[in-house]
Order: structure tokens, then C-alpha cells, then sequence
């Protein structure tokens, strides 16, 4: 990825598991760390507002993350539908790719609990953040 | 899927997020529930002597849960490779399915670390309850 | 405890930790589920409408608990205050105390977010179960 | 505390639950990365050596930690016992005392899993660190 938007995420004990590695759910918690991040600092969306959900989630792992390294998750959007928000993802340790993912969000209208276009005020920062075009 | 093997799986309050729904990532768990369920009663390794690691794991999200409902995971093996294991799951609430997914796990060896071949004391167990064929 | 309200837990893999027994902190959830059932089925309070904050906890360890084990959390309000609910806990494994606990729930106003005395309809249920007496 | 370990710890989307701020047995996870980080930076055990196991916990909860918080964790022993370590903490938030808190570890032999003395190689460097007397 090119200059994406990137966290840093410290490993707790609490995330590994009996194999003595962070457990394949948490990676899942990983990215959302840095999709709640990106939508506050980018789109101006508070945790607590949050009006997406998660329609699909895939993880690809490569490595294992243990206690001691210091994982970062690299994001950008990918693609924007009319009420959807596609992700991807790099989870990294140093230089190796231990995870890549795509997440696709679905935006909801908070009242009927419905799917509902984003609004402009969510497409238009992330647009502009991605360098995507928006579509004629 | 046709009888697959199924455990129940009590909602916690520690599974909500702030959007008073189980949080995605912790669908991952309730499928770790299945899944290690099934490798210690139908393949008979106990959760400390695992030897799977996952390589991938895909999940399509169709409707919350919430507290009050009384999820199903359901699994069946899909496909044995040379060293991996391909597992379809489907997690029910009453007759509504609440999210399908797949994970792909990769057996390994405990020294190396590496991949390595199924061993028939894990493949013929799955393939007697799957009714899975052998290659030939 | 003299047949007091009891839930089983099952053990989830995701509980472990790499001394392959259940995380300390986990045994707060557990507490919880013990919890937030008691709250419904003997108070009717919904986990999404739990008006109680956690003014402190107290957990005893006696032993681990493992995969495999099928604890049981037992629990009984010990005192009821103005605003305030002390509940003692054991969790059990088979014969053995696996935990003993305690915590300290106070009644919060949801508009003001302070103490606020305990209202007759969580009282009431709470005394009549338990039998305590109520203050003269 | 004066000049306590202190480690920072990021607030996490999923450690929100349904009140929409920290579950309180998370907390308790936050104490631990604090622990374990003082165990490996002041005494040098890994993650995956550590040979204690908390008989107690104690958390006074005294106010809500939100997203946006940047809480810290501040650590000190208060007492080295025979085979036990009681360490006291406080997590802050800004100049809020959000909780205080206090865990009562025993050294375990790993072999019989029984307690053990303090191995000098572990009291010592605590001792230092900390300013405690030796015994006499």
C-alpha cells in the first residue's frame, strides 16, 4: 500500500492464546482498531456514532504475531458503493506481512436499521483521503 | 448442511459491543468453539495439543445476534488437502442464518513450524464422519 | 451457598491463556454472565437496559480452571444498600471452588449517570428471592 | 504512586461493551499489560516464562473510561512475600484516578505447579527497582 492510513497496535497478553500467539480472532479486533481510528480522524465519525455494519470479513494470515513485536495495520478503501465501504488491510511486524484482510461495511440507516446510501458527509472525506474519483 | 456437527453456544454480555449486538470478531470465536469441539470429539485432539494453525478465515455476516438468542455454529469439513483442511460453518439463530463462513487451517509441525502432512490419525476420523471420500 | 442462582459456562477456547487455563480477567465475564442472567430472570432487567455500574470487584483464586472442566458460577446478594448491590460468587468445578468473588454494583440515574436509590421493581424481586429482610 | 512503572494503554473499540465504555473485566486485562511489562523490563521474564499466578484481584472502580481516553497504568509492588508479590496500581486517565487496584501474585513451581520461594533472580531485581528493604 501507498502512504495508507496506518496504527500502531500494542500486543497485550490477553490476545494470545494457548499456542503462545495472537490469537486469528483478534486480528479481526486489530483491523477494527484502525477502521474506528480511520473513521474519527478521517470521516469525523466518533466510536459511538458508528452507523455501519460489518457485511464480510476475510483475513489471509502469513505469520504468527507473538509478545514483543510491534504490529502496525495499514488501511485504505478500496472501493465505495452506494451504501457500501469495501476495505483492505496490512497487518505488519517490522517488514513481514503477517495478515492481509478486506472488510466490506455496509451503511445503515440507524432507525429502520436498514441499508442507506452514504451520505456526503461520510463519501466525500473518504474520497478525498483516497484520491478515489468520484464516480460521473 | 445436512446434520452437520453443531454445538450451542451461549451469548455472553462480554460479547456485545456498543451497538448492543455480538461483535464481529467474536464470531470468529464462536466458530474457534466449533471447531475445537469437533477436533477433540471427532478427531480426538484435545485444545492444548492442537497442531492446526489457520490460514485463512472468511466470514459473511447476514443478521446480528443479541442477548436473548441462542446461536448454533454449525461445521462440516469441506475439503482435505495434503496438509490442510477446508471447514464450512453457519451460524444459526432459530431458522435464520446469522452469518456463513470458511476457514482454511494448516497442519503443522510442532518442530519445524512448518507445514506438513496430515496424518492419518486426524484424516481417516474427519473422512469417517464426513463421509468423505478418500483420493484415491 | 444454600441453592443459590446458578449458570454453567461453558469454556471457550478463546478463554485460555498461554498457561493454557482460563485468563484471570476472564473470570469477571464469567461473573457477569452470572450477573446479567440474575438480573433478568429475577429482576426482569434486559442486558441492554442494565442500569447498575461496577463500584468494585473481588475475585479469590483457588484454582485454574481448564478445557474440558464445566464450571458452574453460583451467586446471592449478600446486602442490599440505598443505592447499592453486593453480590457474592462461587465458581465451581465440580466439587471444587475454583473462585470465590465479589462485587459491589451501584444504581445509576441513566439521564444523570449518579447514584440513585434502587427503585421498588428491582428491589422487591431481589428480597423476595433471596429472602432478606426487608429494612424495618 | 511516586515515579511508578507506568505503561500507556490504547482503548480499544472492542474493549467498549453495551454501556458504551470499558467492560469491566477489562480492566482487569489493563492491569496485566502493565504486569507483564514490568515483569519483562524490571525483572527480564518473557510472556511465555512467566511462572506467577494471581490468588487476588481487587479493582475500585471509580469512573467510566471512554474512547478518546489515553489512559495509563501505573504499577508498584507493595509487598514480597515468601513465594507471593503484591503489586499495587492505579489507571488514570488525564489527572482522574479512574480505577485503583491490587493483585496478590504466587511464584509456582512449574514442575509441580506447587508455590515456590522467590527465586533470588526475580526478589532481587523487584527490591531494587522498587527501594524495598531485603528482609533482615
Amino acid at each position: 500500500m501507498n502512504n495508507p492510513f496506518t496504527v500502531s497496535v500494542p500486543v497485550r497478553y490477553r490476545d494470545l492464546d494457548p499456542l503462545n500467539h495472537v490469537n486469528h480472532a483478534v486480528y479481526a479486533s486489530y483491523l477494527e482498531i484502525a477502521r474506528t481510528d480511520y473513521l474519527e480522524e478521517v470521516v469525523g465519525i466518533a466510536a459511538e456514532n458508528i452507523s455501519f455494519v460489518i457485511a464480510n470479513l476475510e483475513i489471509d494470515y502469513r505469520r504468527p504475531v507473538v509478545m514483543g513485536d510491534d504490529p502496525t495495520v495499514s488501511l485504505r478503501v478500496a472501493r465505495l458503493g452506494d451504501s457500501s465501504c469495501t476495505m483492505e488491510y496490512e497487518i505488519r511486524v517490522d517488514d513481514d506481512v503477517a495478515a492481509t484482510a478486506e472488510t466490506t461495511l455496509v451503511h445503515i440507516d440507524p432507525d429502520s436499521k436498514r441499508p442507506s446510501p452514504l451520505p456526503d458527509e461520510i463519501r466525500e472525506p473518504i474520497e478525498a483521503y483516497e484520491g478515489l474519483e468520484a464516480p460521473a
